[in-house]
């Protein structure tokens, strides 16, 4: 049997690399293509990717495109994707785990031109659709293809309904589920569309304008383009070289964090020690945002003076 | 490589099926070993197999053994079980899904003698120990087993806490948990330890007084021992063949749990349509318990008048 390659950008998330491993593919076998200035996948890399692929015998499979990586929420090109997939056959994940809230706003239904290309499409509501912990929406297009993969039917489980509803047991690992739909169907309904749309696109102004107050100090830079509600950026303070700022960053990160008065989290960037600010918690305002800009401006100075 | 084998009693949950294919192990190589007539594992069974895989250079694995098989809650041998594997080098994981439970009852830790030979051993708190769904208990030998399978440390999963505290995304497949140990701690602490010995030594006290009003019913058999809250009955009426007997008792089955008033389950044993009555619902009393009975008996001799 042929050898399966999967594929996914060089910032795509772990999950990717996990299941890759614990599906028995082996990790050896995850191709990571390299990623435009923007951090998007570059649909180049993957076409060619997949020809060195085919010549040199290997089954490709899957490709794992994201809208939103979780460092710097990069959104790879969908259609230039889905095509190559659609040329060779390959199965298209995509992964929107946080940025699928975003295509309730008409403005960002770009992200998923070329969805007819979509074999397999998961957002997380818990992330950013205001629903508590865990509530994974996953859809995909031939239902038939789970059930062949996961059905199993002993007498203690045959039912009178089967066939007239989804016995979901038969899409997934799990037999026994909690009622999740619930829970996301009381927030739809205590927001409504219009609602929700209100609050995801203040998130996504919250965050530009955070962005524009970084931007505005000398001593600070953005480091990936803002595009929805993640701002990564890093304190630069003069006379300190590369290595020296990773470790000024690092330790302004755990300052912040001890304060006990904000939460920050990082990750690295081109290799750098890079601050992420995400503005998307429920009820965050302006406010709260100013303010914590303000506490991270102020520390960093008094940790390494300009 | 040599090919994985699995070994579980031919009574054994369905997840042990679908584990095996899911882990790309195969069903083929999911070995169904023979029960004895109390529809436990067959030691003896069992040692065959492995030593006829062995010669064919296949190489044994695991060997999963069960406390409380779904259908008839059967009792696998731990300590013969565990000596088999232990000198084949096989791992050895209980499912003691229902029945775990019952170890908190001194009578009852005869099923658990032989533990040494565990390596991983699962229970279901949400099944008999008055949690809600889900919650599942999961103890392991070695802990690096699980880590060197399953971790994963990208940038963003980074914390300063590593090392001192069990990162439980190491263990298994999510990478986010919700926090289920504070329902099962509220539990234990409402009910206290006697509390909870009480309410699960009155369930199997009730299963115990089902099974003596069934056996005296001489329309009625008992099919499987009754070792814990499980009870396995079917209706057996007068001048009807073995077909017509299982129409009968799955006529019988709806017609109870359309009645609204109760809801039974049913699984095969030996081939034949069988009733289960679990009486382990955490308020569960005689009274419920003989009133079902009283239903049960006057709606089948309705159905099929002896």
């Amino acid at each position: 049997e042929p050898v399966l390659r999967i594929y996914c950008s060089a910032q795509a998330h772990s999950s990717v690399d996990k299941a890759v491993r614990i599906a028995g593919i082996g990790i050896k076998n995850l191709v990571k293509i390299k990623t435009r200035s923007d951090f998007s996948m570059d649909p180049e890399e993957l076409s060619a990717a997949i020809e060195k692929d085919l010549k040199a015998g290997f089954k490709p499979c899957c490709v794992v495109a994201t809208l939103g990586t979780t460092g710097v929420t990069a959104i790879d090109p969908l259609r230039e994707i889905g095509e190559i997939c659609h040329r060779h056959g390959v199965w298209l994940h995509v992964d929107a785990a946080l940025a699928g809230t975003a295509l309730i706003l008409p403005e960002y239904r770009w992200m998923i031109e070329g969805r007819e290309y979509i074999d397999s499409f998961v957002f997380n509501p818990h992330k950013w659709m205001f629903t508590n912990f865990d509530c994974s929406a996953y859809f995909v297009k031939d239902a038939s293809a789970l059930i062949r993969t996961f059905e199993i039917l002993p007498e203690y489980l045959k039912t009178r309904t089967r066939g007239q509803v989804n016995d979901y047991r038969d899409w997934g690992v799990p037999l026994g589920r909690r009622f999740r739909a619930l829970k996301l169907w009381c927030v739809i309904r205590m927001y409504g569309r219009e609602g929700l749309i209100k609050m995801v696109r203040n998130h996504i102004e919250i965050a530009r304008r955070l962005a524009e107050m970084i931007s505005q100090e000398p001593d600070f830079e953005i480091v990936a383009p803002v595009t929805l509600n993640t701002v990564c950026f890093r304190y630069i303070p003069r006379n300190a070289n590369s290595e020296e700022t990773d470790k000024i960053n690092e330790k302004l990160n755990h300052a912040l964090n001890d304060s006990g008065k904000m939460y920050l989290t990082h990750t690295k960037v081109n290799g750098r020690y890079t601050l992420r600010m995400v503005t998307a918690q429920t009820n965050v305002t302006m406010e709260h945002v100013a303010n914590s800009w303000n506490l991270i401006k102020e520390t960093a100075r008094n940790i390494s003076p300009r």
